[in-house]
């Protein structure tokens, strides 16, 4: 088999392995994948080592939409806080649409990626480090003053976190928006400095009593 | 027995179960605090009715010391962007405090009230409360300018989510700190406003291609 063929067997599987996750409920293992698909366990070992490399390409499938939009916003020529929100806000509507045409399905997924997530850190650090060179792009127009990319990365995730951590929505689907998400990325824009703004205290004297 | 000895029997037996449950990593029911304190079952259910009355008493205790700390922000005379701080960042190295200490039992702790949440959904429209007075306060002064209450409400709990939803100590403990909140607050008095700061796009031209 040439690696081509390797390749376009085992995003065969991994399709099938998805569909049949999310029809039953359940993480489908190798063995019972060979079952399904008709063919030996020893193939779809060759394919895919164990249960853990079978759940990565089923991650990797999965994040596909999601890292070609990145690609796409860091290609284009918007402005900077334009292309942050577009960074986030397509991602997040590729989630919710998931979420709310299968929740049961979107639930699970959350469930096995939390429970693998040594899996998934790969796609972590590469929308880490997409967002390094948006911050960095920003950074050259002036914004997010002060800030080491590292520091800016870390607030950003954090305030935006309801709009890239996929479980935000099995809770509180119906409090997150694209105009508040516009608005969360207008107010870092604006507003996120290295400046001390004063809300820690710079003063002894104002310790509340 | 007077509405006062009932009272205090109650904080006593949810004292009792608290410590019990973080010490054998497990929710005590009704009947197991009976016989452990060596009273008659049909005493336990006359003071809590049942496990989740139980449940009710012991979040009300573990929830005692933020609303203390809310409180007394919202009666102190500090600058908006001093009291929101110190609003979320008292309850936070509270919350900080008991993880570091105890971690398994946080994070069982963590997974009751998700199970139990209509038990500590009083906690958090609490929360949502006071914040709202911080907000109106703040908006007195000029910040937030042309939001309702509710949607900026809405939109600094989603900024801040990271620091009052106790979740996010067990996976991003190291990642939180004081300053970082203090940055986020910051952000959110110069930045946030109903104006559109444009993220969103207001040119059609503008779409990434």
């Amino acid at each position: 088999m040439t690696a081509e063929e390797l390749a376009s067997e085992r995003r065969r599987l991994a399709e099938q392995a998805l569909k049949l996750c999310l029809k039953r409920g359940e993480e489908i293992p190798l063995q019972k994948l060979a079952a399904e698909e008709g063919i030996a366990r020893a193939r779809v070992e060759q394919i895919f080592a164990d249960d853990d490399g079978l759940f990565e390409s089923l991650a990797e499938l999965w994040m596909e939409p999601h890292i070609a939009e990145m690609e796409d916003v860091l290609a284009s020529d918007l402005p900077p806080n334009r292309k942050m929100y577009e960074f986030f806000v397509r991602r997040f509507r590729i989630s919710r649409e998931r979420y709310r045409s299968d929740p049961a399905g979107f639930a699970l997924l959350c469930e096995l990626g939390a429970a693998r997530f040594e899996k998934v850190r790969s796609f972590v650090d590469l929308a880490d480090h997409y967002l390094s060179e948006l911050i960095a792009q920003a950074q050259a127009d002036g914004y997010f003053p002060g800030f080491e990319i590292d520091m800016a990365l870390s607030l950003i995730n954090q305030m935006v976190g309801n709009y890239t951590l996929p479980d935000a929505l099995l809770y509180i689907d119906e409090k997150l928006s694209e105009e508040k998400l516009a608005h969360i990325i207008d107010s870092i824009f604006v507003g996120l400095s290295a400046e001390n703004g004063g809300a820690s205290g710079v003063n002894t004297l104002r310790i509340a009593t």
